[in-house]
C-alpha cells in the first residue's frame, strides 16, 4: 500500500507521539496499524523523557501534531499546554495533546471512554457503585461516574489521603475497605490482576461482592481477561474490560489526530495487532 | 524485510531529523532508503520550525538521535550544541548533530565531504583556485581548500562585504568579477545553474575560463549536470558534481548516527532513489 513502507515517509509525513516514563509498544503499533490500515501518511513513535518542558516545546517547535501522556506526565503537562479541553479539565489531568498550528490542545480521552463505556453497556445510572483505587485513572473513572449521573459511589482505597480526597472532590463516600458493602456496580482502578505485576493472581473484589453485584468492570487491560473479570464472567455478571477502555481512547485519539474515525472493526484489529 | 514496514515501527525506533526553513524530501529518502537497505531500526523525517532552540531542547529531551541542520540555521545552532567538533568549528557552521545520551555533538560534514572530493578526484594542490560565492557553503569549501592545502585561491564574490570577509579569514584574494583570472580548478558556490532558480540555464564561468582550467567543480547538486558541469565535459575538463557532495556528506551524516558505514554502491543506490 502506498504508505505502508517506512522508505516513503516524506517530509510532509505527520509525526504522531507519547511520552510516558515507561512506554510500551502498544500505542506505537496500533496508530502505525491504523495509519497503513486506512492509508494516512502519518507515523507514530514512542519516547520517554527525563525534560518534560523541553519536549513539549519541542512538539510545538518541530510541529509533531499530537501526542499521547502517560504516567508521570499527566498533571505536569497542564501548565505547559495552551487550551484545556473540557475532558482534560474536569479531572485536571491530560492523556492528549493536540498541535492546531503551534496551539496545544490538551485532551483526556481516558475519561471520554469511561463515560463512552458506561454509556454503551447501558450500566443504569441508578446502580450503587464501589471504585477501588485512588489514582490518576480512578479520578478519570471517579468523574466519569458522577458526570454521567452516578450518585451512589463509594471510593474504596486503603490510602487515607488519596482516597478521601478523591470522594470528597466529587462528592462521594469513602471507605478504606470494602467490607461487607455490597453494590450493583463494581469497578477496579488499581493494579491488582494485572500482568506481572506483584498480585497478578488476584481479584480486587471477593466472591460475594462479585455474586451481588449486576456488571462487573475492570480497568486493567492487561490481560484483559483478569482473574476479577474471569470471575465475574463465570458468575453470569455483565463485564466491561480494560481492553475496551484502552481501544476506545486510543481510537478517540486518532480521531483527533487523524480527523479520521476508524471503524469499530478496524480499532478491534489495531487493537489486537497491539498486544500481539 | 525486517525493518521496511512502517506499522513495524516501535518504542525502540530510533527517529532522525533535520531542520531547514523549507525541508526537501532528499534526505528523509536517502536516509529511509539505507535503513531499509540495511536492516537498520531507524525512521528519518525533515521538519521545519519557528523557535529553533526549542527544537533543539527538543531533539535533546526526547532523545532524537540525529540531526541534519540546514539554511538558515547553521550558525544559530552553535550556542544550542555542548561539542564542537573540528569540521565545525573549522567553519563555524553545523550542518550536522549528534545526541549521544544526551550531549550533543556538532560537525559539518559539508566541509568534510568537499575535502574528501578534493583529495579522491587528485585535484593539486599546487593548482590556482577560483571560487564563485561567499555564502554558507562557500565558507566550507575555501576552509576545505586551505585546509587540504591550496595556498593559490581567488574568492569571486559580488557581495562586497562577505566577499572579501571570506578571502581574509582563509588568508586569500577577493574579486568581484573573474574578469581576466584564469585558474587551474573553478568552483561555483553560488546558485546560477540551479533547477528552478533565476539562474538556472547561466553558468557562473565563461567559456573560455573554462578553457583554461583543468578541472571544475559545482556545488549544484540539482541538477547534477549544470550548464558549466556539461560545459566542462564538453570541453574534456575533469568534473567533480554537487551530486557527489551531497551524496559523501550524507553518508557520513548516516554514518554518524547510526555506527554503520554504507558502501559507495548503497550511497549511490540511496542518492538516485532520493532524487526520484
Amino acid at each position: 500500500m502506498a504508505t505502508g513502507s517506512r522508505d516513503e515517509i516524506t517530509k510532509d509525513t505527520t509525526l504522531c507521539m507519547s511520552l510516558s516514563a515507561r512506554p510500551s509498544n502498544i500505542g506505537t503499533r496500533f496508530h502505525n496499524y491504523l495509519y497503513a490500515e486506512l492509508g494516512l501518511d502519518f507515523v507514530y513513535k514512542a519516547f520517554t523523557t527525563t525534560d518534560l518542558p523541553s519536549a513539549i516545546a519541542g512538539i510545538r517547535a518541530l510541529g509533531i501534531r499530537g501526542c499521547g501522556v502517560s504516567m508521570p506526565f499527566k498533571e505536569a503537562s497542564i501548565e505547559h499546554v495552551d487550551v484545556m479541553h473540557p475532558s482534560a479539565a474536569a479531572i485536571t489531568s491530560v492523556n492528549t495533546i493536540v498541535n492546531e498550528a503551534g496551539t496545544l490542545h490538551a485532551y483526556n480521552t481516558d475519561y471520554e471512554a469511561v463515560a463512552t463505556l458506561l454509556a454503551e453497556h447501558h450500566v443504569s445510572t441508578d446502580f450503587t457503585v464501589a471504585v477501588a483505587g485512588s489514582g490518576g485513572m480512578a479520578k478519570a473513572v471517579v468523574a466519569a461516574l458522577r458526570d454521567s449521573g452516578f450518585t451512589a459511589v463509594t471510593v474504596i482505597a486503603r490510602n487515607c489521603e488519596t482516597g478521601p480526597a478523591l470522594a470528597r472532590q466529587y462528592g462521594f463516600e469513602w471507605r478504606a475497605e470494602l467490607g461487607g458493602l455490597r453494590t450493583e456496580l463494581l469497578v477496579n482502578v488499581t493494579p491488582v490482576g494485572m500482568a506481572g505485576g506483584p498480585d497478578a493472581d488476584a481479584s480486587p473484589f471477593d466472591d460475594a461482592a462479585i455474586a451481588a453485584a449486576e456488571t462487573v468492570f475492570d480497568v486493567v487491560a492487561m490481560p484483559p481477561d483478569t482473574p476479577l473479570i474471569r470471575a465475574a464472567a463465570a458468575a453470569g455478571k455483565a463485564t466491561i474490560t480494560g481492553a475496551e477502555v484502552i481501544a476506545l481512547q486510543a481510537a478517540a485519539q486518532f480521531a483527533l489526530y487523524t480527523g479520521v474515525t476508524p471503524t469499530p472493526e478496524q480499532v478491534r484489529r489495531a487493537s489486537e495487532y497491539s498486544r500481539s
